[in-house]
């Protein structure tokens, strides 16, 4: 009776501390602006020229111990990818379609205002960008040009969760609570608020924190650094392991968010492993981003270091994902434009898959199958359900909004496992035969030929860009359809045997088109998504299956 | 057996948080620059026409229900006195007597350059700054330019308390790890860094981030109000109430340690409340001041109501501090110079009672009496053993530093029950016999005539300040020794009976001055302590009893 009532005792005492020790720790690790092939991590069905320029040891390794998705996509940029992600919406639902700017209510847009994007003389531009929600994401109703929902650290929180927050945010603009992830449900930050690149990457520079040289970019939170000759990257890793004492210390299951800003730009050395690359006959600018590329997998090698040596990496989740496609528009990166992401199309900004096709790998070990590879096509809002269900939490009935994606617990799991098997039996070898391999739904849970559906009704830069402004697509198992807003057109690209879309198959499989030109319609519509303005006129441009 | 087992497993989950469940919550609340006659509540032997200026229900509220401490003391700068809290030591110990500027290896001195004093020219001043620790406190060993010390925050953390920092931290410059209060023991972290004062306290302004208009001084991590109308004060409470969630939800103790950067420089209205100061015939200089007391006077209020309404009050310790004395340096506080602390002489800067001794209360419901009066005087270094034993840590063997503070925790606790006591007989009536009652060494573990140093061997200006520039100060009882370094001469002023030191008794009570001398000597000397040189000499001004 007395062990009955000290019992009760201490369960009343610490209840979410107690119950939650047996669930999963969560790692979450965001790289920015790396592309598909920018790894020695095979994406593809074969092993591309561009997989052998970076050394990464530690994706391969983390690879090596989980499931390598073929076919993870996410927004052609960065803020709607991350408010996807925390709200488990598309973001043609969240209307967040661009990156949000700095300051409140400043488009971002090229094409209309701005403070990063700059403006150009749009007046003569055949579309205009819609009226989306510019300030991004909010954790409370009411706030103007913003759209409302629960993001899922607050319910991970909630469930006795210790969440933190290290490095990039950027899911909203300052003056709105979106812009703390204090707000987002985070217990701990550090250097998490509205910036979407850091001023710079060098403690010399103070990461930007100068008179004379601070902008809306500089990277807080780290005057520990400065002049220290850490490089951002890593001191962003070294924040992130100071922050993860606290829970491991007293048993508290984590979720961390390492939002790392490389690779994005500006391109500035990781001088840790840059000379290596210039020796190797890499031009600066590509030394440079090999050497950020570098910087990032160390950290993750770190961090994988670290949770192996407090003894938590066996009950720790790890899920790597880039937040849009490389970018291949920046001449600072070195090499030729409009390559970096080869065989992939184009880059950053474009619905073709060099902007949306991203690195996704997730590990849990004894229950996702070590080196396996799964084609399943999945999307960023698929992250909001997979990783409340990780954590045993249901957010049915607790959260404001309607959630898009699907969780991925099954796929990883019981999918890796099936393929594990398949590969065992002989059933399928080798790169090429894996990445065609087709999980069924009744295993994973996740229709393989279910809609993945980007849009982006913007134009990006100052200048035109052919293949990047104002696009949408949709993907169908090996099918995808683009559409071209500006031209009013359509494209249709088989990916298994196209994955460069240079084959616009849409004058021969007409009628492989239409159900996706319907499917992405009646998304659209179903979501209310902001479509552009047809210049000079109150026309918005058609929906796709109108054409 | 089975009852037993998972018993055992509980405890293994999660010790310090069940251990920890009964231990008190702790906040500190400190104000920077607010002086000692700045609110209603009256720390003196009357009510001076000073303590009528400002609305203060909350301190008032808080002094009502816990100890006043008449005599306080702390440093007459920031740093030090921080510095001082954090490890326990006299600041003359740490050898940080001075700011520490924002940027590594820059003396803040007027005398010696700095990015904040200025520079005058010093080539005929007759005194050179010592080289003090400049960079100020680490947590680790062998950074140039500071003193090492195990900060209590860390020990707090280490014994489960959930430490929170919000606000000012200014304990170390950058490029050292003293910068991040991550690397003090605190497991979450608003704001605190470098900076010794907000580069504004509106949110139009972005609290200083703006281009053109940053420096070292603009507030980090409070982009959500940006624009919002919100002042820093307000928006730091607010901070504060959110991180609070966490260990109370969890039912874990909670250190806060709510550094506001109010009553601080730049003199900026809270317009909540300036307007009615105006009305009321006050200069603008001093409305404004006295709406950023009333602000943090508000903040204070919020967070009591805060803690009351979470059930967390009862078991809540607060102590609310000032850093050093009220500023009577700046034209823009209106009113006219050296007055602002009358009866007390000087402030902010100075070794005169108006630089030293500022406001202190501490409350703590069943344990401390309520309504008391202690006259005993403390001194900064003190917190360090008071709030471990408040928090039931024994920091001996745990320590890298010489701890010089004493834990006040028995002279809050019986020596204010022992003042109820004698108040309740009627052996003491009024303000001025409570605040001429003596508390004896056995009541509250405290000698009532030890000895109280304060230690400031620089000029603060690049103009000379005759009550400021380079004093030290001794009290032990009644009795005050001041020793101006620049004339080499000393001052002896007796508090009971001339609080304003008007009187210097020297010449008549040399016999008292003596053993004053020989006192703050043997301290100055034991810790080594930085003494200024003469100009044009490698000579050391002497000890106050080499004279």
């Amino acid at each position: 009776m007395k062990i009955k009532q000290h019992l009760t005792g201490l369960a009343l005492l610490a209840p979410a501390t107690i119950i939650a020790a047996d669930r999963p720790n969560i790692l979450f690790f965001l790289v920015d602006d790396m592309g598909w092939v920018d790894s020695q991590v095979a994406y593809g069905e074969e092993i591309y020229p561009n997989n052998l320029r970076h050394n990464t040891p530690n994706m391969k390794r983390l690879a090596e111990q989980g499931v390598i998705m073929t076919s993870a996509y996410v927004c052609p940029v960065s803020t709607p990818t991350r408010t996807s992600i925390l709200s488990g919406m598309n973001a043609a639902h969240t209307r967040v379609t661009n990156w949000t700017s700095y300051v409140k209510d400043e488009y971002s847009d090229a094409t209309g205002g701005g403070v990063q994007g700059g403006v150009g003389d749009t007046s003569s531009d055949p579309l205009v960008r819609p009226d989306w929600n510019l300030n991004g994401m909010s954790p409370v109703a009411g706030v103007e040009g913003t759209f409302h929902a629960t993001p899922f650290p607050q319910l991970l929180r909630d469930a006795g969760y210790f969440t933190i927050h290290v490095g990039k945010g950027h899911w909203a603009a300052a003056g709105t609570p979106g812009a703390s992830p204090y707000n987002m449900g985070f217990v701990v930050n550090v250097a998490g608020q509205v910036n979407g690149a850091p001023r710079s990457y060098y403690s010399e520079d103070h990461f930007g924190n100068k008179p004379g040289r601070w902008n809306y970019m500089s990277v807080q939170n780290l005057a520990e650094y400065y002049g220290t000759g850490v490089h951002l990257t890593e001191a962003l890793t070294r924040e992130a392991l100071k922050t993860l004492e606290y829970p491991i210390e007293h048993n508290q299951p984590f979720f961390l968010y390492m939002g790392h800003h490389g690779t994005h730009t500006p391109i500035q050395a990781d001088e840790r492993f840059a000379q290596k690359y210039r020796d190797a006959g890499f031009d600066e600018g590509q030394a440079r981003y090999a050497s950020m590329v570098e910087g990032v997998d160390k950290s993750l090698g770190d961090i994988m270091d670290y949770l192996e040596a407090k003894g938590v990496a066996k009950n720790t989740i790890i899920i790597f994902l880039t937040d849009n496609g490389g970018n291949s528009e920046n001449k600072n990166k070195g090499g030729v434009r409009h390559t970096h992401n080869k065989p992939l199309r184009e880059g950053k900004g474009s619905c073709y898959e060099g902007g949306i096709r991203v690195p996704m790998i997730c590990s849990w070990r004894g229950k996702i199958a070590a080196n396996t590879r799964i084609n399943t096509p999945v999307i960023a809002e698929d992250l909001f359900p997979t990783i409340l269900e990780f954590a045993g939490v249901d957010y049915h009935g607790k959260v404001v909004q309607d959630v898009d994606g699907q969780s991925l617990v099954k796929l990883f799991t019981d999918g890796s496992k099936y393929v594990a098997k398949a590969v065992k039996r002989g059933e399928i070898k080798g790169q090429k035969e894996q990445n065609l391999f087709v999980i069924p739904k009744e295993i994973s849970g996740i229709d393989p030929l279910r809609p993945i559906i980007l849009h982006y009704p913007h134009k990006w830069k100052p200048y035109d860009l052919h293949d990047i402004d104002f696009l949408s697509c949709i993907r169908m198992g090996e099918w995808k359809l683009v559409y071209r807003m500006k031209t009013e057109s359509l494209e249709l690209y088989n990916l298994e045997e196209d994955i460069a879309e240079q084959n616009n198959c849409l004058p021969y499989d007409p009628d492989i088109a239409r159900p996706l030109a319907k499917a992405l319609s009646d998304k659209l519509r179903a979501w209310k998504a902001d479509m552009p303005r047809i210049n000079g006129t109150d026309k918005r441009v058609p929906m796709p299956d109108e054409l």
